[in-house]
């Protein structure tokens, strides 16, 4: 069946509150195997509110709102609703005891304006409100369903699970299953093009991709009567791109890039030390918010003066001299100097040209060294990002995990 | 005039991403001036994206559209627009050599699937992408106005504010002028609490407070003819909660607490090494998130291991086994011994238990404790933060960058 999501709230409009029960919903709704088709948002106001309204049942088979079941007078949801499915509100006694005990558990005095939110639309099925006062209920008129939450994250999102999902459950003949495989090292349009055969006739499973903040991400999703009978459709499909695109895939199961390479080192053992000057600490602080990497990871320093390098890691003098900071040479000294002193099997420098500043003729911004010195050798690669200072200490970071996602691959 | 906001993208149907281009474009177009009156998302479909692009024309003066861009086969939102008002698509030599450029800097080859992201519908004032490949554009049909921008929020924001803000801002009949505090040490129903007479009679200005991530802000917004009669409104109040809450407020101009403490060590030129463990790297990546940085930003060492704390920074074995890592001991050793080496005025130490595991009896998670050494002393803070890894190590790197701001305040 076919949703729409309609959120009530001026704050929203304002952009004084980011839409997360939107988020939320859709993402319970789908794995429901309910199809999202619309959101809306709209606020307080009575006629717009209506029309919008409106505008959805007609759409959708399914309209669930959030907000503007509370006490204030611009708390209107409960009252267009009815109105225009032609329900009356009737005091229900069970939620105004309820009401009632909700202030007397934080004892404060109840205001009358509170029993307002005790009415419901006749014939609807309520929704108690364990950790709120305003109460939600399900309306089912003919072939449509309407359900309303209210406007509260914490209140909503209990409602959703004690009483809504058990009851969309049982309705719902679907369940959907959707993989996510993560790439690194190829662009978004590159990609398309490649699958472009499998994305184009795209109807069970569907295919898309996202890119944010350099992770690259394709969806596969399919709709079946049983998670067997989802995976059977998903599997093929992933079987093809794995064949097409292995090299570049880091994650079949959307686990992010950081996650990969720490689960790998914490679970081969692999000890790891870093040394970063440009990524400034980016690529240790990506490392260690992974849970239980302290059994691996030595140390990182970040090394931002010449002093430090010298000191911390035995860069040699002519070499900053002669070579300067961001080079070849220096970025393989640091990774030889930390492995001298920490003896990790992996150690890995950065140095490079963030930006804005810092940029020579033969040294532009996005200039960017990463050495690496292992047991068996020691060895550099060159990059030339582009974007910002923190566009650029991202995609270093990246890359770096990335390096040594594919060195431990070998252990 | 009103607006509408249409974002385009199955991912937000899906519930896999949060829908923060509205939440941006909200809070922009109010702060210009702008009424926005509705929300809409619809995925990559292209009768249900005409049905409701053709509903938000109707309802509104201004849409604005976010994603359906780029270059892939879902990106339909130029060709639907323009064929539903009406337009030819024409190639853009400009945008065109844009892309190709952009390709190149990257160099990655351009897949013939980009030149799609070149075609402009006819009449339509192009608006450049500085950062990704997808232009924008706006199309001013018949007294609205129709803008339609790229899906990455990064894209997206660049965009706004380098081409549309202008655009609407000289559109506007009033100066909208927005002033944001920045709090720290205090939360936002304490905050709210404590401005409840200022928020509740507001109305030209506006308060509205936001927490994020650690960060607390309030903004006061007002609308005036000039930009002078803005400010009028604003400055009395700005004095007011000046008055109540100095101590809290490390910005009166919107700056994250990196960007205070980054231009307060520049400008007063203070050296400064960092010793962290359980924030891995996380305090030294903001801070050098702040371009200039490395003018007084000598070392950031992260030492996780208790032998790193040894050998880097001299803390006493002894120490360790008596006290444990985690304790005001190890702290200050590790803030001492970073200043025996480094010399740097102001040398920071963090030690904690971020979690999941690693708590005792003794100490739980969110145990942390920051060591400073300073040429006049070395002392220690102790906190228990609760939360999440993450939560914790972002709380636990927020609260040294506060206490660096208090100490630098006095250089």
């Amino acid at each position: 069946m076919n949703c729409s999501i309609l959120s009530v709230g001026t704050e929203l409009l304002m952009g004084q509150t980011i839409n997360s029960n939107t988020f939320f919903l859709s993402r319970k709704l789908n794995e429901l195997g309910y199809n999202v088709l619309y959101h809306f948002s709209v606020g307080d106001n009575p006629d717009r509110l209506e029309n919008i309204f409106k505008t959805a049942l007609d759409i959708s088979d399914i309209v669930i709102t959030t907000g503007g079941l509370g006490p204030t007078q611009d708390d209107l949801t409960k009252e267009i609703i009815s109105r225009f499915i032609g329900k009356e509100l009737k005091l229900n006694e069970d939620s105004l005891k309820k009401i009632k005990y909700y202030f007397e558990k934080i004892n404060r005095e109840m205001t009358d304006n509170n029993i307002k939110q005790a009415f419901i639309p006749e014939g609807a099925i309520v929704l108690p409100n364990d950790i709120g006062t305003a109460p939600g209920f399900i309306l089912n008129e003919n072939e449509k369903i309407i359900i309303c939450l209210p406007g509260p994250p914490r209140e909503m999102n209990l409602m959703f699970q004690n009483y809504v999902k058990p009851y969309l459950a049982e309705k719902s003949k679907y369940i959907i299953k959707s993989d996510i495989i993560k790439f690194f090292g190829i662009g978004e349009s590159k990609l398309e093009w490649i699958l472009q055969d499998l994305i184009s006739n795209q109807t069970n499973p569907t295919l898309a991709t996202y890119a944010n903040e350099g992770e690259l991400s394709l969806r596969i999703t399919a709709r079946g009567k049983s998670l067997e009978e989802a995976e059977k459709l998903i599997n093929p499909i992933k079987q093809e791109i794995k064949k097409r695109l292995d090299k570049f895939i880091y994650s079949y199961n959307n686990q992010s890039l950081e996650e990969v390479v720490g689960d790998m080192l914490i679970r081969k053992n692999v000890s790891i030390s870093l040394a970063e000057s440009c990524t400034g600490g980016l690529l240790v602080s990506k490392l260690t918010s992974i849970p239980g990497i302290s059994s691996v990871l030595d140390r990182a320093i970040v090394t931002y003066s010449n002093r430090a390098k010298i000191d911390e890691l035995g860069v040699k003098r002519e070499t900053l001299e002669k070579y300067g900071a961001v080079s070849k040479e220096t970025a393989m000294e640091m990774a030889e100097g930390l492995k001298d002193i920490t003896g990790s099997k992996i150690c890995l420098s950065i140095t490079g040209i963030a930006g804005p500043t810092g940029a020579t003729s033969k040294k532009p911004v996005g200039l960017v060294y990463i050495g690496v010195s292992t047991d068996e050798k020691t060895f550099y690669y060159k990059y030339n990002f582009n974007g910002s200072r923190n566009k650029i200490r991202n995609y270093s970071a990246m890359t770096a995990l990335n390096i040594i996602r594919k060195i431990i691959e070998k252990y």
